[in-house]
């Protein structure tokens, strides 16, 4: 179903499988959010529509495109919870004005089931950057820091910072931007779903295998004093980080631009020859399904 | 919610509260679908695949712009239904087919509810046709005949030409471009839910009224026999017709390019000074909700 069908009056330069599809220049991602699928109720109508808003722009930003519009679509079971809806939508204005996006489009129907919400997004991506441009012995890097999003989610009595990144995920656009026009990253992707899923994604796209080194994954301090957060590091998902692949010796730029930007990047590890996708000395923890919260993303 | 949050970097030509919006000369659509309410057992997934693209390439084609490309989001329950889905991507391959458009990404992810569809499609819109251009004293047309996807909805035992209306629409695509490439039509959009729920929308975004002639709907032979098919024309939806309104001294040009196209068109009324929207002679019958089937369209 998600094969493309290009048709002659139509350039698709990246088709379905990557962050967004790339379209005559254009980059454009839809993504749905489901009530008890993709949110539960430790985010509120405000933060469900800023985040609807945010991880597209997380995917474009992947994609090295700057998200221009935004369109969504809405349904809810009737009779309709108006005060809900209304902080929904100012979510979603603060999310569209943090990242200047301007919605121009929705659509609000009637659902007899769980509140649903689709978000398409697109913008002007002139030199896209897909998952599978790495090569072997590239450096693997990603932005900020790992598993804060997934402790708001998934811890009992999560501390405010974690609860903020799972409300109000701030994906880096600027230095993603940058990072494409210098054409440091060979691949990127976000980090939607968290490393154990995502990773993997990136090194089959690329026909490489990977390794990553758990002691370098960037940690926020709120989570050290967790005894283990490797779990949440690598199997939780929500961070909207970037994750990107450079050949080494591009190290001081990618770090210059980082400074630049005012983006933490730590370098993970590295892309290897076809084979496996490892986390150096100790198996990959169980992804974020696993933990007995629901499953974000795609059908299993 | 639906309010448009233009910001410097993005030109808006028209926002919110058309078929489409346009965006830098693009025109983007968002339609969700979701099941028992926007279709029920007469459709079946092929034709809920055929017909999620049709009625977004009838939104583009009422701005008169040309679908380019196509995004989609899928909730289906779990387990997945697999032969449903390859139904439903039959569908859709075979409307991409038809109206020349690019599949270039989709979403796909579980629901606790009813299976849901939201198609985002966007394409070229170099010379937008609004609802709001309509004046005082232009004729009202309509493409095609009236009531037949109706009455494959409504009906106990329906037609199988009613049947087919209903599950593969076909908006008059070419007709729509011509018609706005001449700068022949004043107002335009497509009849989804029915004239009597979309003749007072065109009517109030242009700041005018409207009165139609019952005896002038055109009507498909096969509902000759309806004793009374006004409420079927006026009330049901789901024709996916264009609606227009041109200048009387336009009849020629609109007839011949009609006939170019191989289309039908119908005057049925004409645009009046800010007043009612009327139905000679009697009154506007119950819409489609009222006939104790599902909603269509927008939460009421």
């Amino acid at each position: 179903m998600l094969r493309a069908i290009p048709e002659p009056p139509v350039s698709v330069q990246v088709g379905p499988g990557d962050d967004a599809a790339v379209v005559q220049g254009q980059a454009i991602t839809v993504d749905a959010l489901v009530e008890g699928v993709h949110w539960n109720d430790r985010l509120g109508p405000e933060d469900v529509g800023y985040k609807s808003v945010a991880v597209s722009v997380s995917d474009l930003a992947a994609m090295g495109a700057r998200p221009a519009w935004v369109v969504l679509a809405l349904s809810v079971p009737a009779p309709v919870d108006l005060a809900w809806v209304e902080a929904l939508a100012t979510g979603v204005g603060s999310a569209c004005r943090s990242f200047a996006v301007a919605l121009v489009g929705g659509d609000v129907t009637r659902s007899p089931g769980p509140r649903y919400l689709s978000v398409t997004m697109g913008g002007p991506c002139p030199r896209p950057v897909t998952r599978s441009g790495a090569h072997a012995g590239d450096w693997l890097w990603v932005t900020g820091t790992l598993g804060l999003a997934g402790a708001g989610y998934l811890l009992d009595a999560p501390p405010p910072e974690a609860l903020e990144a799972l409300r109000r995920p701030r994906p880096p656009l600027p230095f993603a931007l940058a990072l494409a026009d210098a054409g440091l990253a060979s691949a990127m992707m976000d980090l939607s779903d968290g490393l154990a899923t995502d990773l993997p994604r990136l090194c089959a796209a690329s026909g490489l295998g990977g390794q990553v080194d758990p002691r370098s994954l960037p940690l926020h301090p709120t989570l050290g004093r967790i005894e283990d957060p490797v779990p949440l590091q690598v199997g939780a998902g929500d961070d909207y980080e970037l994750m990107f692949t450079a050949p080494p010796q591009a190290e001081e730029q990618v770090r210059a631009l980082a400074e630049k930007n005012g983006v933490a990047v730590t370098a993970i590890g590295s892309l290897t020859s076809p084979g496996p996708v490892e986390l150096i000395g100790r198996p990959w923890p169980p992804s974020f399904s696993h933990f007995g919260a629901s499953t974000p993303g795609e059908v299993r």
